[in-house]
């Protein structure tokens, strides 16, 4: 079925090509890290490919993929429903080596990642409502608030943690980079094809392809290539946990 | 379906608003905390309201509830497995702010913490479990021996952690509470439309919300009125986290 | 389904009964453990045989079992799937009790951790590829590398740091055990029912449930043992959380 659709199947293979190769540079950048909490970050930042790549397997397997019917129309759509599930998994990451970038403390890392984890499972759940056009919405509002938090943690609390870790150069880059392109995912949600149904479906997936390599590999590579060039102020960051 | 049944899904609306004035209200009672571990207890508490919201939608929404059959009867029954399923992430929050509270250690944490999720997993598999009475009540056996450690620690060990912190005024308050309320949740499950169907769905779906009522929302009330009131007894518990 | 197999099923009772008497053993061998440390061990360890027992119940109860097609022969064979989902949670507390044991740091037992839920999912993932067996291979490759780096840190890293904390006896065999047994689980996958099919689902189920056996049972018997009998150095051991 997706293999059928060029268009569609050729978001999908692109992102598993960009995978496996940032996979590769992502483990050869951090071949002479030696700090752990360096090593720690390099390690979040390497699982966002690799969850991208199993992500991206599934889609084209099919077994993440489904007609589910949106309400708005009535008509059965492609949805691709595994990308709500594996961003559960990415998303954490990212956010996990943002947050020891900026030195951050135990509760407010735990606050991002869990708000996080609640805005992809709600995202989720939207897009399997095809009783109500309403509660689907009432989903998107739910998980849109869950991203306001994530966001006001990002630029109020991380923000001046960045600045006393004096990493505050890279983290505001990565973090600009980071809030402007998780805003388009609620908003290709909205016109795309599990919301407004204004995008097609291939279009939609294309859109979110596009936004994964900007907002995951693109921010890979950048984090990886200063924490690789600045490993000593890393290493010097205040911990958030003690034993090492 | 379940909107055809005033009496079921009243008792999911209703809990929808109430989670949602809770949101409301947590918010504000926290707005003046400071310190790293009285924010973290209030980041817990929020994330049950926050669970709740997301759950309860599911369950009017449709998509985490079945018609599965009672291998009891043999008939088909409304199941709202999705209560079973978030559980398992609303329950870990309510126990990682008693044992904040009460200022354990990592491991009595870890242990509450695994073996309450053993115990929604194994609910949630007894749900699905159609095809025999026995593997039903073998996962509800399961189910309890999980849910009797999470009362041990409770009753055993926290209450001595808690007499250390200094907390016990209210950990023991919260403390009886929970283990009497969360006591409630087996035995309507026995007596309910998944177990031994003497009540109807609604009046277990009612029984439940109302449960869920006192164990999450009258819980996390007092829980937080107690830390926005005593907040520096809680900051200088004993640490479990190094790094704060 | 299953029950009608008695090949089939006794190898799912087999392991139910042995991971109910193992839990009481191991619940006894650990009654004497003070220390926080050794008790995290002791509280890993035991969500071994508390994880199977759970599994192989969801097994014989059918709700983690399908008929999926193998789409080598296009033929439906029975795919016990809740292995590979049940192994996501027991893998992860073998590797943090071994973790524990060599004393390593917070940033190598989370890379072990994760690279083993990697591994499980994306094995999940190949058993539910129906549509070709091309990328069913490319789910057991990624599946396989993710492998690799989990005995990657087991030989390497972790060996180092059990001469450090003085546990190299015990870990170095427990290590080879490990090692040794888990890579039969993907030469089993490979030539069993949801690979070549050149072995049958009955041998293939107990095949896993004898590598099951050894690697849990046996595994956690040794680990216990010695922890009971050396409970002095475990919890003089470099801690990896700082709080306790």
């Amino acid at each position: 079925m997706i293999r059928d659709s060029f268009a569609l199947s050729s978001s999908l293979w692109a992102n598993i090509a960009l995978a496996g190769l940032s996979i590769l540079a992502f483990v050869y950048m951090g071949r002479n890290l030696s700090s752990s909490r360096a090593k720690l970050i390099w390690v979040s930042v390497l699982l966002v490919p690799l969850v991208s790549i199993s992500s991206y397997s599934s889609l084209i397997s099919g077994i993440t993929v489904a007609m589910l019917e949106n309400p708005l129309s009535g008509e059965a759509v492609l949805s691709p429903w595994g990308r709500y599930l594996t961003w559960t998994f990415s998303t954490p990451a990212i956010l996990a080596a943002l947050g020891l970038l900026a030195g951050t403390d135990f509760t407010k890392l735990f606050t991002a990642i869990t708000m996080d984890i609640g805005m992809c499972v709600t995202g989720l759940a939207a897009a399997f409502t095809t009783s109500s056009v309403l509660i689907r919405w009432v989903f998107f509002g739910i998980s849109t608030a869950f991203f306001l938090v994530v966001v006001y943690v990002l630029l109020a609390e991380w923000s001046e943690d960045a600045a006393r870790a004096d990493t505050s150069e890279i983290f505001d880059s990565l973090r600009n980079l980071t809030v402007v392109l998780w805003f388009g995912y609620p908003v290709l949600w909205a016109l795309g094809s599990d919301g407004l149904m204004i995008l097609e479906p291939a279009l939609t997936s294309w859109g979110y392809s596009g936004l994964d390599i900007l907002a995951k590999y693109v921010f890979a590579f950048l984090l990886l290539r200063w924490v690789a060039n600045n490993e000593n102020v890393v290493a010097s960051n205040p911990s958030i946990l003690g034993g090492d």
